[in-house]
């Protein structure tokens, strides 16, 4: 059975810096990048401001190049307290953007994206950087860290959907790893 | 100096519940209720379809009663973990709502409302609600509880907008307080 080509729009979600990232592609298939981005609003406007803006900027994005689906990390509320609420936020908009033009929309933990990108759910920024670049043939490493991070977010998400073994053993492993630091 | 009459939609953010309350009054007249309700979503939904039945039901008692400011209570990410997220996320929703449409927003935290509708910063969520009760003329106390806590949120909007010295000293006697605790 061939995979179906897909269109993956990932989402880094951020109020200062959101990461927008691209790729098409299908399981066993050479991934292409379609494009990649970040959106800035300003620490110095009120959150209301900066979450319309994030919003009008997504519609954007998401109308310049129709995704067939949105990835989304899945944010946390144990890490890093003082900026998890408006990450949070972050994402619920893109969450609401996907839903109001009926986009599939799923949501991929950093374990995850890591695992599928690198094969190692502990893999570090500079790893997932690298694999990114090579698996979409590019040439340098997008920056802010954040448009790379949503790229990987995308890659994952195209490999995840067909039950990608590979992704699933590699998080086995870092929970088997999780629990033992924990038993110890 | 008089003050303007102001209709403020009070938002008590939650996915699973979100209370809505509308108030109109000055600070120095009585206050009436213009209407209270609560918006509910499944928890058996998708979170993004969540946000957006969220989104479209605010959408709804916005333009249903042209609220001139809207107040919002201000989520932290220190309470209740397993929720805060979502919790988080609707009050989001409610701020992109106000930005959209032009209307100013607020954010009031907890210990403001309660010094604001009690005088003390410490009242429980009974003391807060005959409060409600007895400002706004009601028989009864309005279920459920998100809805009365969205009316508190309405009333405290109105009364801090002229700086209201009663709700600044009932502040900072519960900050004192606290912060007393905390050397002990």
């Amino acid at each position: 059975m061939s995979h179906p080509q897909r269109r993956v729009l990932g989402v880094d979600p951020g109020l200062t810096r959101c990461g927008i990232g691209v790729v098409e592609g299908s399981i066993g298939k050479p991934l292409s990048l379609v494009a990649v981005g970040v959106i800035l609003t300003s620490a110095d406007l009120p959150l209301e401001q900066r979450l319309l803006q994030l919003e009008s900027e997504l519609e954007e994005w998401v109308a310049a190049h129709s995704p067939d689906v949105m990835a989304v990390e899945r944010v946390f509320s144990q890490h890093n307290v003082r900026t998890v609420m408006g990450t949070g936020q972050a994402a619920g908009i893109a969450l609401l953007v996907a839903a109001r033009r009926g986009i599939p929309v799923m949501m991929h933990t950093p374990s995850e994206v890591k695992a599928a990108v690198t094969g190692s759910g502990r893999a570090n920024k500079v790893q997932v950087a690298e694999m990114v670049k090579r698996l979409l043939h590019l040439e340098v490493i997008p920056k802010p860290v954040d448009s790379t991070d949503a790229l990987a977010l995308a890659i994952c998400h195209i490999w995840r959907g067909g039950g990608n073994a590979k992704i699933e053993e590699a998080l086995k492993a870092e929970k088997s790893r999780i629990s033992k630091l924990v038993k110890k």
